[in-house]
Protein backbone atom coordinates (compact mmCIF):
# COMPACT_ATOMS: atom_id res chain seq x y z
CA UNK A 1 0.00 0.00 0.00
CA UNK A 2 1.18 3.63 -0.57
CA UNK A 3 1.19 5.68 2.55
CA UNK A 4 1.65 9.33 0.86
CA UNK A 5 -1.44 8.30 -1.93
CA UNK A 6 -3.14 7.60 1.23
CA UNK A 7 -2.30 10.76 2.85
CA UNK A 8 -3.79 12.32 -0.14
CA UNK A 9 -6.66 10.77 -0.27
CA UNK A 10 -7.45 11.49 3.88
CA UNK A 11 -6.97 15.07 3.05
CA UNK A 12 -9.56 15.09 0.33
CA UNK A 13 -12.25 12.38 2.25
CA UNK A 14 -11.42 11.86 5.75
CA UNK A 15 -9.95 14.71 7.67
CA UNK A 16 -13.02 16.87 8.23
CA UNK A 17 -14.00 14.49 10.45
CA UNK A 18 -11.15 12.25 11.50
CA UNK A 19 -8.25 14.78 11.08
CA UNK A 20 -5.32 14.25 8.57
CA UNK A 21 -3.96 12.80 12.20
CA UNK A 22 -6.29 10.74 12.77
CA UNK A 23 -7.28 13.13 16.06
CA UNK A 24 -11.52 13.18 15.35
CA UNK A 25 -12.15 16.30 15.25
CA UNK A 26 -16.21 15.69 16.26
CA UNK A 27 -16.94 13.81 19.09
CA UNK A 28 -19.02 11.39 16.69
CA UNK A 29 -16.22 10.14 14.75
CA UNK A 30 -13.46 7.98 16.13
CA UNK A 31 -9.80 9.14 15.56
CA UNK A 32 -8.24 6.82 13.42
CA UNK A 33 -4.51 7.55 14.62
CA UNK A 34 -2.58 4.42 14.81
CA UNK A 35 -5.25 1.95 14.22
CA UNK A 36 -4.11 -1.21 12.43
CA UNK A 37 -4.35 -1.76 8.92
CA UNK A 38 -6.36 -4.76 9.26
CA UNK A 39 -8.97 -3.07 11.38
CA UNK A 40 -9.21 -0.03 9.29
CA UNK A 41 -9.61 -1.95 6.05
CA UNK A 42 -11.93 -4.05 7.26
CA UNK A 43 -14.14 -1.12 8.84
CA UNK A 44 -14.31 0.93 5.25
CA UNK A 45 -15.05 -2.76 3.58
CA UNK A 46 -17.97 -3.48 5.49
CA UNK A 47 -19.28 0.61 5.77
CA UNK A 48 -18.63 -0.10 1.49
CA UNK A 49 -20.59 -3.03 1.35
CA UNK A 50 -23.34 -2.08 3.87
CA UNK A 51 -22.47 -4.43 6.80
CA UNK A 52 -21.48 -1.53 9.24
CA UNK A 53 -24.44 1.60 8.77
CA UNK A 54 -23.47 4.86 9.52
CA UNK A 55 -24.94 8.27 8.18
CA UNK A 56 -21.90 9.64 6.81
CA UNK A 57 -19.48 6.67 6.20
CA UNK A 58 -22.07 4.81 4.20
CA UNK A 59 -21.43 7.35 1.38
CA UNK A 60 -18.18 8.00 2.21
CA UNK A 61 -17.05 4.69 1.63
CA UNK A 62 -19.51 3.22 -0.89
CA UNK A 63 -17.25 4.08 -4.10
CA UNK A 64 -13.49 3.55 -2.70
CA UNK A 65 -11.56 1.40 -4.61
CA UNK A 66 -9.89 -2.09 -2.91
CA UNK A 67 -6.57 -0.06 -3.61
CA UNK A 68 -7.57 3.00 -2.41
CA UNK A 69 -9.00 1.39 0.74
CA UNK A 70 -5.08 -0.01 1.43
CA UNK A 71 -3.75 3.62 0.86
CA UNK A 72 -6.26 4.96 3.81
CA UNK A 73 -5.54 2.01 5.81
CA UNK A 74 -1.24 2.62 5.71
CA UNK A 75 -1.73 6.13 6.15
CA UNK A 76 -3.42 6.26 9.74
CA UNK A 77 -1.97 2.92 10.61
CA UNK A 78 1.55 4.81 10.09
CA UNK A 79 0.71 7.41 12.76
CA UNK A 80 2.15 7.11 16.39
CA UNK A 81 0.16 7.45 19.03
CA UNK A 82 0.97 7.57 23.27
CA UNK A 83 -1.57 7.09 25.31
CA UNK A 84 -1.54 8.67 28.88
CA UNK A 85 -4.10 6.96 31.78
CA UNK A 86 -5.55 9.45 33.89
CA UNK A 87 -4.09 9.28 37.66
CA UNK B 1 -20.41 8.18 34.58
CA UNK B 2 -18.01 6.69 37.05
CA UNK B 3 -14.68 6.60 35.53
CA UNK B 4 -12.95 4.09 38.25
CA UNK B 5 -16.05 1.69 38.18
CA UNK B 6 -15.42 1.72 34.15
CA UNK B 7 -11.76 1.41 34.83
CA UNK B 8 -12.63 -2.12 36.76
CA UNK B 9 -15.14 -3.51 34.57
CA UNK B 10 -12.12 -2.96 31.38
CA UNK B 11 -10.15 -5.24 33.88
CA UNK B 12 -12.08 -7.52 33.75
CA UNK B 13 -13.50 -7.30 30.05
CA UNK B 14 -12.12 -4.83 27.65
CA UNK B 15 -8.28 -5.24 28.52
CA UNK B 16 -7.17 -8.39 26.90
CA UNK B 17 -7.76 -6.85 23.69
CA UNK B 18 -7.85 -3.27 23.81
CA UNK B 19 -5.58 -2.75 27.05
CA UNK B 20 -5.62 -1.03 29.89
CA UNK B 21 -4.97 2.06 28.35
CA UNK B 22 -6.92 1.86 25.38
CA UNK B 23 -3.79 0.75 23.11
CA UNK B 24 -5.06 -2.74 21.83
CA UNK B 25 -3.16 -5.85 21.61
CA UNK B 26 -4.18 -7.86 18.73
CA UNK B 27 -4.33 -6.17 15.18
CA UNK B 28 -7.97 -7.05 15.10
CA UNK B 29 -9.05 -5.02 18.12
CA UNK B 30 -8.91 -1.05 17.64
CA UNK B 31 -7.26 1.20 20.41
CA UNK B 32 -9.80 2.99 22.25
CA UNK B 33 -7.47 5.31 23.99
CA UNK B 34 -9.44 8.82 23.82
CA UNK B 35 -12.05 7.95 21.81
CA UNK B 36 -15.61 10.26 22.95
CA UNK B 37 -17.93 8.69 25.01
CA UNK B 38 -20.52 9.48 22.74
CA UNK B 39 -18.82 7.33 20.24
CA UNK B 40 -17.73 4.30 22.69
CA UNK B 41 -21.59 4.28 23.92
CA UNK B 42 -22.76 4.37 20.39
CA UNK B 43 -20.96 1.42 19.06
CA UNK B 44 -21.49 -0.82 22.40
CA UNK B 45 -24.98 -0.09 22.07
CA UNK B 46 -24.92 -1.01 18.57
CA UNK B 47 -23.13 -4.35 19.33
CA UNK B 48 -25.66 -5.01 22.45
CA UNK B 49 -28.36 -4.70 19.93
CA UNK B 50 -26.97 -6.65 16.92
CA UNK B 51 -26.91 -3.33 14.47
CA UNK B 52 -22.76 -3.78 14.44
CA UNK B 53 -21.91 -7.38 14.54
CA UNK B 54 -18.62 -8.76 15.32
CA UNK B 55 -17.82 -12.40 16.70
CA UNK B 56 -16.21 -11.49 20.03
CA UNK B 57 -17.83 -7.82 20.48
CA UNK B 58 -21.55 -9.39 20.06
CA UNK B 59 -20.60 -11.69 22.89
CA UNK B 60 -18.89 -9.56 25.20
CA UNK B 61 -21.62 -6.59 24.78
CA UNK B 62 -24.47 -8.75 25.12
CA UNK B 63 -25.14 -8.28 28.88
CA UNK B 64 -23.51 -5.09 29.32
CA UNK B 65 -26.00 -2.61 31.05
CA UNK B 66 -26.61 0.58 30.29
CA UNK B 67 -24.28 2.36 33.21
CA UNK B 68 -21.76 -0.24 32.70
CA UNK B 69 -21.82 0.92 28.71
CA UNK B 70 -21.59 4.91 30.03
CA UNK B 71 -19.24 3.94 33.00
CA UNK B 72 -16.47 2.07 30.25
CA UNK B 73 -17.07 4.80 27.31
CA UNK B 74 -15.77 7.62 30.95
CA UNK B 75 -12.70 5.15 31.17
CA UNK B 76 -11.67 4.98 27.59
CA UNK B 77 -12.56 8.83 26.92
CA UNK B 78 -10.70 9.65 29.88
CA UNK B 79 -7.45 8.54 28.78
CA UNK B 80 -5.34 11.16 27.25
CA UNK B 81 -3.85 10.85 23.43
CA UNK B 82 -0.88 12.33 21.65
CA UNK B 83 -0.53 11.41 17.60
CA UNK B 84 2.50 12.17 15.57
CA UNK B 85 2.34 11.59 11.87
CA UNK B 86 5.03 10.26 9.72
CA UNK B 87 7.66 12.46 8.02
Amino acid sequence: ADVKAGRGLAVAKCQTCHGLNGIATIAEAPHLAGESEIYLETQLRAFRSGKRQQEMMSIVAKDLTDEEIANLAAWYAAIRIEATMPE
